[in-house]
This record gives C-alpha cells, structure tokens and sequence, in this order.
C-alpha cells in the first residue's frame, strides 16, 4: 500500500507531546484525526520520534499507509483546513511501503534556544527560556565540543526513559548568537528521553560558571553522574530529521 | 516631579490595545496597576501614541511623574514582577518634566511581517499575517517607494480617526524577505489610525496584482480613495519610537 511521508510544524505549548496520553490532547491524536477527515477512514501515524509535552517542532516527520490515491496537496492544505493554527502539515511526498520514519532516520537536529540578559522578551516568550543570568557564550562554546562524537549518555536521560542501549553518536553541538538570544543546536544519530534539555541544561550551569567542562567529560566517563538541569521544554524545537 | 521614560515590550494578542476601553483589558491599565504596586501610589501613563488591538510592541515608549525615589530598576525588574508574561518593561530612564511622549516624536518604525507560500506557520502564527498566494516582491518594493515624502494620507485611515490634519511625512517604505517572511518597514513621522495596516494592505494587493503603484499615487492626490484593505493586526509591531 503507498506510505505519504508528512513534515509537521507545531506549537508544543498546548499539547502534552506528540505521543497519545491519556491525561491530554497529543498532537499525534489532533493530526489523525485531521487525516482521517480527508481520507474518510481512520488511520495510524508512525512518527520518527516524540517530543515531550511543550516541545516544538519545525520538521517532525511521520507517516501513515493508504489504499487511497489522493494527490499530496490533499496531505497538505487539505489537512491544513482541519487542524487548529498550531499545528500544520508543510510537506507531503509518496514513500516506498519499507520506508521506517523511525528506524531510516540517520540523525536529527534539535535547536535549543536561551534569551540572556535582559532575560524577558514577551514576544518570544513561548518559544525560549528566558534566563536572568549572563552567559560567558565563549565558555559553553568550548564546553560544547565534549559531547561530539560516540558516547555513553547514560548520564544525560531521564529517570523515566526505558532505552535499551545508552550510546549515542553526537555529529555537533554548536553555541551561536543571534542577538539577545543564544542558539544550542545539536546534531545526532538518536537521543534518549530529555537528553538535549539535560544537555541544554548543563551548558546553561557552564555558562554560568557552576559547572565546567570536566563535568561533562565526567558525566559522559562514568554513566548516572549528576549533570546539569533539564532545561524547560519550551526553549526545545526539533527541527529537521534526516533521512 | 521626576519624570521616568519606560520602553515597553508586548505581545498584543489578548488586549484591546494600548488605551483603556470599556470593553476588555488593555495594556495601558496593566502597566499602570504594576507600577502603582510598586510606588504604593496611583500613577497615570502618557504613551507615545496608541497601538490596535492585537498589535504588538517591541519599543513602545510611556511616561509617568512620581516624587519618589527609587532606582531604575525597580521600574524595570520591580515592575516586571507585577506584570504577565505577555508585557515587559525592557528599559528605564529618568527624562526632565518638561518631555512629552507624543508631542515631542521624531518618528516611528513599524514592520508589518508577512508569512507567504506556504502561507501556514504554527510557531509564527501570532506575529505574521499568513498568506496563500504568492506575493510579487519586486512589485511591492518598487511600489513602496511612492509612499515615501510629505502627502496628503486621508485615504489611508481608518473611517473613525478623528486626526485634525491628514498630512503626514514617511521616511521610508522597504520591502525585505528573511527567508520565507515578508518585512514591510515603514518609518515616518506619525500614523493615523489603521495608516500601517492599510499601506501593508495596498502592498499586499499590489503583489498579488489586484493594484498598482498608479492606485497608491491616486489614493495621494485624491484623499478619500480607495486604498487596500486593512491588513489585520497581529501582523504589525511598533518597533521604536524615535526621539
């Protein structure tokens, strides 16, 4: 049966995550439902992940299979006309039946996002962590290059997170300034359950000058040591899955 | 009596705009009721101008007088802590008496921001005007230059502006995309009511080519023709008030 691939846009702030729960409304539930109205049968989405409650995405992707033969603006403005403003469709492409938004994935990248000093932007608030502090941006960027390659982020996951293997491949984690604001933006073959907002979080102490660079090397030398915070989940934006 | 110059950021969403109105909150009353909290007295601001419902500030400039002494910031961080999420004192000045937010205006910045194709952004939908069709930017860029001198604007205002003269001077009118988003800035000496919306409305339709550059010079020379439509407001933001 054909498989459309679908890249998602989303506003976290008002959902509890992209996975069904059964405490609130998941963007997953909201997007099959929407789905379900243009198809007129009911259907499953695969995801290439979940994002927490709160946590926005630019580009995540999922998919679903179907005997039908629409055309794909159907999966986009169609599906657009039934989803509220804080969610939209933004692409849709036919993929082969073996395609496993999950499994095919080579890597992701997450943007984690800081306003330092003055710390409060009502406009932007919904969308990064305002943070009273400075940041020595210079310190988190050398802190930053600890964490490329393959590891053991054993320290790095919550409490609650079942993953079988806690190695992963880090490509890049990059600190860069746009103004007030100050851009994480980390590159990987997989992350564990709050992985990046622990990683976010310990760079957010770095920068503060609470913890240091060989607490990561630490962390990452000897798995459950404590690491940083889990930064809020608002400041999160998965933005791009590679396939 | 010392009087102290407050910029103010606010995302206009949920207000009936800067002024007091009978009919919802507004974000003048907002402000005062956290200084009044934080000067333990009753206090009155007076605003550089007003701002729609909807539209959102970066640099909107209020004044108020008070005898007493206090640091400047107890009138950004004191006041901040009375104030929502959604409104934030980002800079405070002590000014002489003698200054006056509105009259004593140099100019004003406003952008009004355009999402076009796709036309739908989930994490930009409260800041953009979202729009299907593809818009002619070169059109719009050349178009916007006839705005710009001293003119006759009564075709540019709202039918219930009760502004004495029509007679307005623009600096500059500039069309500039950042990637996907559309930028119509427009600096000038003062605005009527609806003046940015309905100029951002007439260039709108210039792209999509429903007018021209001939129906701006007309709108112009004959005051009460017909212009574009007001373009909504959570598109706009007053970026600075110059001095």
């Amino acid at each position: 049966m054909p498989q459309i691939k679908l890249t998602i846009e989303y506003d976290g702030t008002n959902y509890v995550g992209w996975q069904f729960q059964p405490n609130g409304i998941s963007i997953q539930e909201v997007m099959e439902g929407a789905i379900a109205k243009v198809l007129r049968e009911p259907v499953t989405l695969r995801s290439s992940g979940r994002t927490d409650a709160g946590v926005h995405a630019r580009g995540m992707v999922a998919c679903f299979v179907t005997k039908k033969v629409l055309p794909m603006s159907a999966y986009v403005d169609g599906v657009n006309c039934y989803l509220p403003a804080d969610i939209a469709v933004v692409h849709a492409e036919p993929v082969s039946d073996s395609f496993n938004p999950r499994f095919d994935t080579k890597g992701k990248h997450y943007r984690y996002t800081v306003l330092c000093d003055p710390g409060r932007s009502p406009l932007s608030r919904l969308y990064v962590l305002q943070y009273k502090e400075r940041l020595d941006v210079e310190r988190m960027r050398l802190a930053a290059g600890l964490f490329v390659g393959e590891h053991d982020f054993a320290s790095f996951r919550t409490s609650g997170c079942a993953a079988k293997t806690t190695v992963r491949r880090i490509d890049s984690v990059t600190v860069s300034c746009e103004g007030d604001f100050l851009h994480i933006d980390v590159k990987g073959s997989g992350f564990m359950r709050n992985m990046v907002r622990i990683m976010a979080g310990t760079l957010v102490e770095i920068g503060r000058g609470k913890m240091s660079g060989q607490d990561i090397i630490r962390c990452l030398r000897e798995p459950g040591s404590l690491a940083g915070p889990t930064a809020p989940p608002h400041g999160l934006c998965l933005i791009q899955v590679y396939y």
